[in-house]
């Protein structure tokens, strides 16, 4: 059994670079199909990234799985959200009954979506549907101290890289990262304020829809936290340790994993975001196997996506959480590759070719 | 059996707007299922608005149709088209064959594909499946006299209508539409610019991919054209007359056809967005029924949406037609649908509610 950091080192050390030469061996394939070359924008830049990872043959998506990663926050404390705490607990049994917005998306796009109680304020029954991983009830109040201890943080990474091993063998072909979490807008802009360099005020947004006023107050607990903790963007798992929480490492490690096995991941909103930009700091590379589903109303996402060197496929003005941008993503993704591996070519169907310049 | 001038004049009069009311109280539902209030941005007012559509009970998308009208255009003899002509003919060979980007991306959808033949410069083999409803073998040469007679416009929108009433004779509760014809962006462009009144020069696009120098020569051929023929705006059957297109026409046709039995359509990219503010010159209150699904690179775009007084779904850098961009959007819709008729509430699922402004 490797411990949790020199697991976390393996994995880092697995992920390389999508290689150049067979992305542009992709944009080939894509430029002999019955359509004029670059018609289909993104969703050919998405084909070619995809069969890319794929080097054997043509890309398939035979299985979807969205990883929903459940956690409490100390924060909450402190009154930065419209909703109380048991909420997170409240949907877990939701997502379990099936009457979520994730279940419905999940349905509509054939995903299976897995439950990680990563730190709920809850004593769920065992018997239920859901990965028990709990870390701890909750992390601490970022204001006041640490989210969490180092250790705790990379248990945390290293679920999420355990679970990407485990889709790999379930034969799951594309990933889609969610989160539910009372109090995790705050610990994504903090994480994000730190990363990306922007202030509070300027990324702080209005999470599950407060007002005006309690957003202020939100950014002052912000401020209050990085006053308190000085964090070096250069250590991210002291960024997480210290401001982030157990569900926002989980799905951090989740997308090293995938990354670790060539597996693509589509990341939601805010709080994949943040995750993303934790695993982007620890090893850049990682970037070639996500893709931004959306961009929601949170303004940290921006600042996610350029850290990231990413533009979201989504801006339908979203911002629930639970992995319901990157469901939606994850179709137009699914679409993608299909153009890629069904579509006929010009020689093929008898079409002719362009004329003019 | 109704001349296509009475049949036009009846459509019209039953088109009747969307109630606001229903609206709003569609919009009562959204906000008791289990999310924050607006949470799903874009997908809740698209849900809303179809959920209005369906008084007498949950909205459901049972079956999905998309109406691909193909026709050629006597313009093509001016060089505008980085394609010849012939192509328009392969590509419904193509089509009926399952190998272009429509056929994989309906297929994706669990979408069925309606090929129209409005006016392709060929002769199909009449055991082909495929709707002979070919007017004549191509437009007229609009930069030199009208593309069609008023009474040949008629007939091409007469077609759109009565396909839409089988339509929902057949069960089809959404309506994607799509274009084929090698030549059809300038004549979208000469439209939209009588529509909206911006110089061809500002919306007029790269079509199939012309470079810069056969883009203005585009410009140049649109502006003779509109020299030619003084169109007047306020009389919209004889701009589609002489500068439009019978794909065009029968794209028309289908939205009014559609509205006029309250069944929701999604619009493509330009040339639908043409045949859309034909549309709603005839009968503006055919936006409550238009869903504009993306933003194609094609400039004219966002003149029409401008005239429509609606924001696309999807913005994907994609300029091929075909329906492609709808029926993207059609997946977007139907999860939407979904989510109002599927999730669960706070009071059946027991989650607590907003504490806190």
């Amino acid at each position: 059994m490797q411990t949790p950091s020199t697991l976390l080192a393996d994995t880092l050390n697995r992920i390389t670079p999508v290689a150049r030469p067979r992305i542009e061996q992709a944009q080939q394939h894509l430029d002999s199909l019955t359509k004029p070359p670059g018609s289909l924008g993104r969703l050919e830049e998405v084909a070619a990234r995809i069969a890319a990872m794929h080097p054997e043959g043509k890309p398939q998506i035979r299985k979807r799985g969205v990883f929903l990663f459940a956690a409490d926050h100390g924060v909450v404390v402190e009154q930065v959200s419209a909703y109380p705490q048991e909420v997170t607990a409240q949907m877990v049994l939701n997502f379990l009954q099936g009457g979520a917005a994730i279940n419905v998306l999940a349905r509509h796009a054939g995903a299976e979506v897995t439950v990680i109680d990563m730190g709920v304020n809850h004593n769920f029954d065992r018997q239920l549907p859901l990965l028990h991983k709990k870390i701890t009830k909750g992390t601490g109040n970022l204001r006041r101290g640490p989210a969490m201890t180092r250790e705790q943080a990379e248990a945390a990474l290293t679920v999420g890289v355990e679970l990407a091993t485990q889709a790999q063998r379930d034969g799951i072909d594309l990933i889609g990262t969610g989160d539910m979490g009372i109090g995790n807008t705050t610990a994504s802009a903090a994480i994000l304020s730190v990363l990306s360099g922007h202030a509070p005020e300027a990324i702080t947004g209005h999470g599950t829809g407060i007002d005006a006023a309690t957003r202020r107050h939100k950014v002052a607990v912000i401020e209050d936290a990085l006053r308190l903790h000085q964090l070096d963007p250069t250590d991210p798992i002291d960024v997480l340790a210290k401001v982030g929480g157990f569900e926002i490492a989980g799905i951090a490690g989740l997308i090293l994993g995938a990354a670790a096995q060539a597996l693509p991941v589509v990341i939601d909103g805010v709080v994949s975001i943040a995750a993303a930009t934790v695993a982007y700091q620890l090893k850049p590379d990682v970037v070639d196997y996500l893709f931004a589903s959306h961009n929601s109303t949170e303004p940290a996402c921006r600042a996610g996506f350029q850290i990231l060197g990413q533009e979201p496929l989504l801006d339908l003005q979203m911002r629930l959480g639970e992995g319901t941008g990157a469901i939606l993503a994850m179709n137009l993704i699914e679409a993608a590759v299909k153009i890629y591996s069904e579509m006929a070519t010009f020689d093929t169907a008898g079409v002719s070719r362009k004329q003019l310049p």
